[in-house]
């Protein structure tokens, strides 16, 4: 026995291609292409360093209440984290904890069976339809738990309040995580039901609609007993707290409401610009919910436009895997990064 | 069956009290007294926030460099996280994939059991002996992995190379990490031991002797496979990276040497000031090689000594633990604070 027999074997998660140059257009991680608000850079900038040598406020308190006091809830429903990926990984770990299987879509973020499979957590893949559409019916079986992500991603397709609605109705008696990452760029979200069903968390990011995915903060908003939970798990198993400029950061994004809703406008503006320019050049593209389009050509093949479009400088995402492998994912960038994509696909297809 | 019977049962962590008052002296979680370097509020207050909507580098590749160059290492050398406890946590699930059992001393960082406990790793505590020395002999069976905490916390005690290398000789088939957090007020960093040692993995974090722990910067040290197992550990699993602004700032900090020396100097200056004090007014006072003390007193019960200093808003750390329930743990705090420390003991013991 040497000490390698005893090093992790794991297949690494491959994220979105970050080339390693400027001046190209980036459109495979879905993130925003404007700035963060101006109140954030001010908070930033006149930031005073001298409370750097202490530890951070360990529930992010003051973020906790600006997101509490948006929102009309109280603190006790709220938990932040180091974006939404840590909030879901400690929303698995408090919640799941069941023999039998938690339930997400076949085609839904990569990263839940991971986080299955670390917490060795058993799980069952329910197909989406034909359409990619998610049907609550389906969720209506024995289970620990289910996770739905909406708007689903990479579909970019959103349900409404009816169908998370006939989701927890069919399932009083386990937990049901709506994963909100996008649902800031035109769905309804399901905070509305928070006061009818103890047991659904909505867990939402400031990575998309904030333009702060480079500072990594999401929350969980959920009754008392499940943010407990998520505070015990936590405490009890880490100690990476949400960083102390991050949540003077966060508070100052929160309470710029205009700035955000302005943003959020110009990318739903473009969005539908570019899906109708798609749909023009003969692409089946969903209607999106999100800040990205979920796009097919019936003549030409995702990764080879994929590849063309590398050619000229511009990233878009495709997923080498079972139903969606003739599919793009393509981010909505700003009007000139739109207008690029929209040149380039169109000197490929003529 | 309930969705609460699925929910986390875990006694949560308590960490060190934190008032909410302002206007106390806390020494309590071995933070540094000091700001940061002023370049890092330099790179702070001139950060540009326009590329916060991106993710960050997953890498925080700069900061890699920053550091491999620091120490005379390669990039590939070099792992950074946020804050030793997320690099220890990556560490535990990385090279800790034995059924052996993992050996730690009985008294050390409270975390090794916890992250053992989450990840299923069998342990066995190894006794420090009962002036809470490590012995390296002790070190000397099967196992399947170890780690020591030096200079260990929470005795303060420090051991040099000689001690690291006969455990890593006597360990080759094992990962041996050395968990050096604070390793830069006085001992030796085993870092000069990874060119022969493999299998040495030496962490060490910018939270106490870099006054940074309001950032959440770690990093560990080690050859390249224990590194690769360390990325893919991570990456396959979380994606929690280093946000933008505390990577740039942790350049900054590891670019500015000479207040990194002066402030570990001034630290050193007053811990060694304060060990006289202590010991003149006849507490036992290990040798620190930390920027803390572990103290007893042979009169006086540490519990009551600390609940004494709460009253005069001075915070230091008791541990209700077996073998150590009559020590204290004090921070060295800055020379006022130490002096205020200083006369409250002097009135609780005349």
């Amino acid at each position: 026995m040497s000490w390698k027999d005893n090093l992790i074997d794991i297949a690494p998660y491959v994220a979105g291609e970050q080339p390693d140059k400027k001046d190209f257009i980036k459109l495979n991680a879905n993130e925003n292409p404007y700035p963060p608000s101006p109140k954030v850079t001010e908070v930033i900038n006149r930031f005073e360093t001298g409370c750097l040598n202490k530890y951070p406020d360990a529930d992010a308190t003051p973020l906790v209440r600006a997101i509490a006091d948006r929102l009309g809830l109280d603190c006790k429903n709220i938990f932040v984290g180091n974006g939404s990926d840590d909030v879901l990984a400690l929303a698995f770990r408090a919640f799941f904890n069941s023999d039998k299987p938690v339930l997400y879509p076949d085609i839904t973020y990569s990263f839940y069976p991971v986080w299955c499979s670390m917490l060795k957590i058993p799980y069952e893949l329910i197909p989406v339809d034909e359409d990619f559409n998610i049907n609550a019916a389906d969720y209506k079986r024995a289970n620990g738990g289910v996770i739905i992500c909406n708007p689903n991603a990479p579909t970019s397709i959103g349900r409404d309040l009816s169908f998370i609605r006939e989701i927890l109705d069919a399932n009083p008696d386990s937990v049901v995580i709506c994963d909100e990452a996008y649902v800031d760029f035109g769905d309804q979200s399901a905070l509305p039901l928070l006061k009818e069903y103890p047991n659904l968390a909505v867990i939402q990011t400031f990575s998309k609609s904030r333009s702060m995915a480079g500072m990594r903060i999401g929350f969980c908003a959920a009754g008392e007993e499940l943010i407990s939970a998520l505070r015990a798990a936590k405490d009890s198993y880490n100690s990476y707290p949400v960083d102390s400029i991050a949540i003077e950061a966060g508070c100052a994004s929160v309470a710029d409401e205009e700035y955000f809703r302005e943003t959020i406008s110009r990318i739903i503006s473009t969005r539908d610009r570019l899906t109708h320019e798609l749909r023009t050049m003969g692409f089946d593209v969903k209607d999106s919910s999100t800040n990205f389009l979920f796009a097919s050509h019936p003549r030409y093949k995702a990764p080879e436009i994929s590849a063309f479009l590398k050619t000229k400088d511009i990233y878009v995402r495709f997923f080498n895997k079972p139903r969606i492998d003739n599919h793009l994912r393509i981010t909505v960038g700003t009007d000139n990064e739109t207008d690029a994509l929209i040149s380039a696909l169109k000197e490929y297809i003529r």
